[in-house]
């Protein structure tokens, strides 16, 4: 199936559920809609913080199509969305049309999809993802730095392997820039403030094992944190692991 | 005097010292020198770390004259270096051409100069500024996105601030993107792992009144501190407070 086909058959409620196995070959994105009152300081968010938060494209204000997937409509291709009212989710709908205005800006951010592909063509598929899971994913005590109203800490997912693929694993994802490229860091989650490493505080529980390394990248779920933490007064994202498909192929990202 | 007019002085010797108040309408930038096969992982660092490690200009395998300063010297006209070997400091010279060759590559990063002379503008000049000191400068717990051998922690740089001249103090220096920008955090020290103010790691103790609220920046001295993290083989910095003068002016790196 073609992108366009398979946002199609999304917004037509045909297929639904994770993203990750629709349209393999394409770079998926997280979705963050924010006014455009804030569209500057959230396009300085993301200018500062790139490792989280890479930005894939900045829509105009009100408009739906990105460039990146022409044809498409940002309002109801991804088939679940969560909004958010002054920092609180407060629904979790499937197209976002109603809501829609000429005063709201899209950004696009870069999603692990596309390294992982990479990984799983290079025999380092994450275990998670072999298992059928979603990736976890832990809020840390990283600071974010600030621009203008927002801030927050950085949000990481983790996919364990053991020390000595390590270094093969940072070389197959740092090409893809734009999407969280290489770890962030690797070994030592308390350094990160991270706790706990079977209760991730999004997506599932990891399946870690006897020598496995935990391996950190940035992750685009950041932005949600930011919302939260930035108590932004009306922000629409995509609902985790439910992703907007582009019409970029992963191999066109890397650099 | 014109910047090359600045730049022939400290090279003569005839002027040296710290060289904030030299040329000061001009843009200053910390230097950082490294072998040819390190500077791809450098510059990915930069990338992934532009808050505290804005980069302002690559130059060429071997090249010493900036196209930000036509007739400079970067081997001469700091005045004041400091070489790295393994990461261990081991000379202070005055100049380094002679250590100099077609296998080094040099990075120009932005310097808070620049920010610090558009606040003086405003009525916001920082303290130690009025006192004629260095800005104190702290190494934090705040880890730096790696890439490839390079990790660390990011150095910031304190100003105190009354708490009703903060958001002042981020709206002038928010444009400065290229020189640091606004502030990384402010008021919790200890969120990025600082338990004493008092005792800087770098430049001079700061001078804070009650009332004080401690703002940080990022600071152009991180790449110093991962040289050190690295143990990069070899290396040439400036020393701080001692930087090189380009003729680019401060507004024009405004945006």
């Amino acid at each position: 199936m073609t992108p366009h086909a398979v946002r199609a058959a999304i917004r037509a409620g045909t297929i639904s559920g994770p993203t990750q196995r629709f349209a393999p070959d394409r770079v998926q994105a997280n979705l963050c809609v924010v006014p455009a009152s804030w569209a500057q300081e959230f396009a300085d968010l993301c200018a500062r913080n790139p490792v989280p938060c890479p930005v894939l494209e900045q829509l105009a204000p009100g408009a739906f199509t990105p460039k990146c997937a022409p044809g498409a409509d940002l309002r109801a291709d991804l088939g679940a969305y969560r909004v958010w009212r002054d920092g609180v989710p407060v629904a979790a709908p499937h197209e976002v049309a109603s809501l829609w205005n000429d005063e709201l800006v899209a950004f696009l951010i870069g999603c692990s999809f596309t390294f992982e592909t990479a990984l799983a063509r290079r025999g380092l598929a994450p275990r998670h993802y072999l298992l059928g899971r979603n990736v976890p994913m832990y809020r840390t005590r990283v600071p974010l730095a600030t621009a203008g109203r927002l801030h927050g800490t950085m949000v990481v997912s983790m996919r364990p392997y053991p020390r000595d693929a390590i270094e093969s694993v940072r070389n197959v994802t740092r090409p893809y820039r734009v999407a969280h490229g290489e770890p962030f860091s690797w070994g030592d989650p308390e350094a990160l403030g991270i706790h706990d490493l079977g209760t991730p505080e999004y997506g599932d529980s990891p399946d870690l094992q006897a020598g496995d390394v935990p391996v950190f990248w940035g992750c685009g779920v950041t932005p949600q944190a930011v919302v939260v933490a930035s108590r932004v007064p009306f922000a629409i994202t995509h609902q985790p692991g439910r992703m907007f498909i582009t019409d970029i192929l992963h191999d066109e990202l890397a650099s």
